[in-house]
């Protein structure tokens, strides 16, 4: 496999890692239609637990099959799928090297009676199933945060020492921010950069509003022009150690329309956005027509539509 | 390299440690500008989790790549570069050898609901990025304060034992402590006082005002001559072992102008500090104008202006 | 030296201890003035911790430097030093073997909000430091006894392998003892035993008064002669064990006189007290009084004045 | 990536692997110019090694450079790259994710004065270095191969739960071995059959002759027509459990011509051989002769020659 | 400290190690005179080890002082001093920082019964006492050498983890080895190629002769030009990864002349060395004599003599 120029400088931003995770930094970034471009599209499937499992499947009843999922991904063409522990398991020998698996190590669920995470697999069960990464969700801003934080070093430390990849969804929330605070942009800024500070390899924030949340960040943002999300994705991208942390975006809260979506991506594109993540708008549409919709965002990341 | 006499009169005062311990001492008192002097000035980069990263970056964009920093401390001719995980892994390979760093290895954040701090690094972190030393940050007074005291215990231990360098950062706060408490003299010199206690080897704490705030301690200062920042400073010197530990002072909080940043740094100088960590001062200004100012800041320790 | 049938009695006392703890026994109890006659003065430097540097030692500022506490120690022909780890630290190696060192692995201070101690050290720091015992204090009667009693009960089996002697505070609190309560006769008493039934080699209490704070006590004490020290003191040795263990007392809470406390000494004595710990009565004198004090201190334990 | 069903076949027959196992070995088999068929040409260099370095790179002296190696299995569209911890070490980054590599984990050499191997590498250092495998060397018949056995037992165990492949060299030697029967047909089934049932993934032995060595296996060996080499190996692939093992074969000892060699090739591949290892015949020609040497290799497993 | 391009070029070679190694390849590397060359010279001491006090330090009395070798490498601008446990303990904290250390983890000695080496130090060790790298003694040929290259092989990976550097002294011996072959040109080159292969990061053999003593290589040699030193060293340092090893030579086995010494190193330095170890050959001079002579080996090292 020849691995591109663009490849090789992402490989140079992580400079302190093992030939290990840089090895899994390359197969994700060279698997899929993106492979080599330094894009990503990734398709993340814990909605059942977050949600449940008719919530997340009903609208679209072959996803209740894990497998469905890997062969979505697969058929797509995408960089890697991400799931927690059961969904890889029920998986990932049918899909053996297919695409490279990204095991989400904690999970919150609706049920729960806190807004905190549980710790639902671990580094030797990424090996064991053989994954390239782990993946690992941070609240920034909950009662939770600093515990989280610290269960994140430990697991980071592990997976790095054995040559996996660290994945980081860092999704503000807690009791002082609103619905507005949790995707305002000096809010997704800060959880790009506190994600990478912690050690992530790879960040996955929302797409920023225009908001500021923080009274004392206000005066930071004085002048900045946050008209267009272009701009407010290169400002998360700065704010992601200048560019040198890959960093992901999902599609938007609730997106009415394909044509929405694709404007979402356009912008994450124009603004530098090392690519998506996207779960729902894919996985709960008709097969034929995600894969349409996956076609149509990868031809945005290649500069081609 | 040949240890001065000032030096090796500093690593006396250590007389418990091994000679890893000093070593990596010596590492940092025979770096840059000040080598050799005893003197030392530390760029610390933690602001961009403690505030958020436009808040600490806007101002000098430049200053959102990691490298930006590593690069500034090494121009400026820095004893130390002190930040959290990430950013010291995002540079640590390109400036191996070229400046020592610290590892932080907790971190509080802006949108954290308790005034706790989590553990972000571990002592092997620090090895495996070849560090000098380890941060850590307490807050006596705080509800935090005691288990922070048996984090920093457990991880001084290991750190002592792998021949690191301990340096803990003593910031005051907490419900019994207003605004002006957290600079009092009596407080800062007593977060001096608790921190060479708890074994470190490097204590900052923030320039101390005449304030006295604990009723309890009003007599012991009674007649005490707290007019000058100096005789602040020299007070606090006495209350970290008498001047047999290494003291370092913040550039305080909110400084207008370069002339009264230096102002400060005279009074500490005559005061007999160790010398100045001095973040946002530096690197929220153009380089050049940061690099002068470090210059004579440099200078005044080094007793010439 | 040639241990005295003394000192080898009170070894029998401790006859489930190993040979290393019994030597470190010997090692405090053949030091000093007092070596051989089974009586100790022991010199505690906590208070900087407890109460802040400047309380603690401006009275006598050559007490800022730990130096001082060692040769003060030394001087005084004491029979151990007992301090947190900065300050054994700061000594250890430059008085090393010139008298046995008590290492206090936990610390309460003036601006915790909780009246709780943080664990400041560690058996292999104690073991590092060449001390001889480890120290640490409970509080029978607050909310955190419970959980000291078992951090106690984890470090006393830790040092007790390691060879070391296991010196307790104890100092009852709470919410159900008053003022007087804390050093009411009864409670004195029951605090010894505690401290005995923990595993404590060596006890320290406060001077116990005649009141009796236990309504459920009180019968237990119908008839009992608590009307001087001695008695009362003897009555504590009684719940020590019968004796069976060394116990010492403190100055009392706030002495106006040399004189006074010498009064207080001589009622120690004639109860049958293992002898004084006194801190603050010795180091915030000039150091010529503290010695002339502490002389008079040892006289009256040889039973010479 | 869309894996074949004759890698599809082939993982089948490890059904008691973890999905990390077999994603190492889709990574390995979905490689190259014969990724999907199902045949694999690996590059080994252990040579230096084993036999020192002028004997191995003088005849191309490009080849003394590690990088070289990774260099030409890349070019040559080769399945993997074997060879010690040194060489991997020196080029594991620069290549990350560019080519599977395999761990070799012990090493003979030609000063040594027995005919044993050392253990040179880890599991760990597999992972830190992304290795897709561990490779392993056993002398069967030789006074060392029953603690080999044993070594091999250890870290195939480990190796497997990480999800890593495990390939074993099986070359028969011993006080009972002469020449001959080194790569007798009735030894080198022996010697593949015994490393099947070690638990090898992917199994190396070398081409066997007519000869049969064992007297007491003449028996079973009568009437079977061992008249061409592509009989023969299609009995080795037998004793590897039915061809439920990849085995693959050297280029033989000494070859005198690419004609020859490639003769031998083809009656590997008519033998259903799952292909070749090949070293000193590849890195020992000028890269342009090696590489054209290896595209006709890979014709004949492809069917095309 | 600006680091050279030229060290950055070597840090280049060593693309596998975390940055804790690189740092102290730096450390090493930008120590001294030849700080920034790319070359070094190593001042060991171990011969009182292997050939007893008096053989190794009655030339110069001084020599039986450990503080004499650390001051004489410190004086004289070396790079490092590489000494067993004892003499680095009786020096490092007087020289702490001064001077990089390197601890020789096994030692063989003039009455051992066997011809192997005893493990004399550890990892741990190595830490606490500041050393910027460990270093391991194996003799390829010997009865004992496998069993060496396991230890070397634990040790190289606990030390890797812990960012140390490793220097293998690579010493050809054993019964298959008469006195020439020991120095023959094969088995040097040999010797160096297995120490890299076995991941030393600094390479330690002695000059080779134009003898080549293996049967089997004098094929390989054919037609090599063996006239010079210089061009057998170039040959060495090819067997060392094509030159991305340091690889250090020791001053020859008997040098009758300080001119002949010379005359040995700069046949090093054509041939492209790394640098010297030199032991005897300076600490068995008067200092005087010794400084001199070093200061005219850095002179040719820096292409000045």
């Amino acid at each position: 496999m020849r691995v591109t120029e663009q490849v090789k400088k992402i490989l140079g931003w992580y400079e302190s890692d093992n030939p290990g995770t840089k090895a899994n930094l390359v197969r994700i970034l060279m698997t899929g239609e993106l492979a080599g471009t330094g894009k990503l599209v990734i398709l993340p499937v814990d909605q059942g637990f977050e949600h449940g499992p008719a919530r997340s499947f009903a609208p679209n009843p072959p996803a209740y099959d894990p497998h469905y999922h890997f062969q979505l991904a697969i058929e797509a063409g995408l960089n890697a799928f991400a799931s927690p522990l059961g969904m890889i398991e029920a998986g990932a020998a049918t899909y053996a090297g297919a695409i490279p698996t990204i095991l989400k190590l904690n999970s919150s669920n609706a049920l729960a009676v806190t807004k905190d995470q549980a710790i639902t697999g671990s580094v030797n069960d990424a090996l064991r199933l053989g994954c390239a990464a782990v993946g690992f969700t941070i609240y920034p801003g909950s009662e939770y945060a600093l515990e989280q934080f610290e269960e994140l070093r430990a697991i980071a430390e592990e997976a790095k020492a054995a040559g996996l990849v660290v994945v980081v969804w860092s999704y503000p929330r807690g009791p002082n921010l609103d619905k507005a605070g949790e995707t305002a942009l000096d809010i997704c800024a800060y959880a790009a950069h506190m994600a990478a500070l912690l050690g992530a390899h790879i960040i996955k924030v929302k797409p920023p509003s225009a908001h500021i949340s923080l009274p004392a960040a206000r005066k930071a943002y004085e002048g900045f022009d946050a008209s267009t999300l272009a701009k407010r994705v290169a400002h998360v991208m700065q704010c992601a150690f200048n560019g040198r942390r890959i960093v992901l975006f999902s599609g938007g809260e609730s997106v009415p329309s394909v044509d929405d979506l694709l404007d979402v991506v356009r912008g994450l594109h124009v603004g530098g956005a090392s690519g998506s993540i996207i779960g729902r708008n894919t996985f709960q549409r008709p097969k034929a027509e995600a894969l349409d919709m996956l076609a149509r965002i990868i031809a945005i990341y290649k500069g081609r539509e």
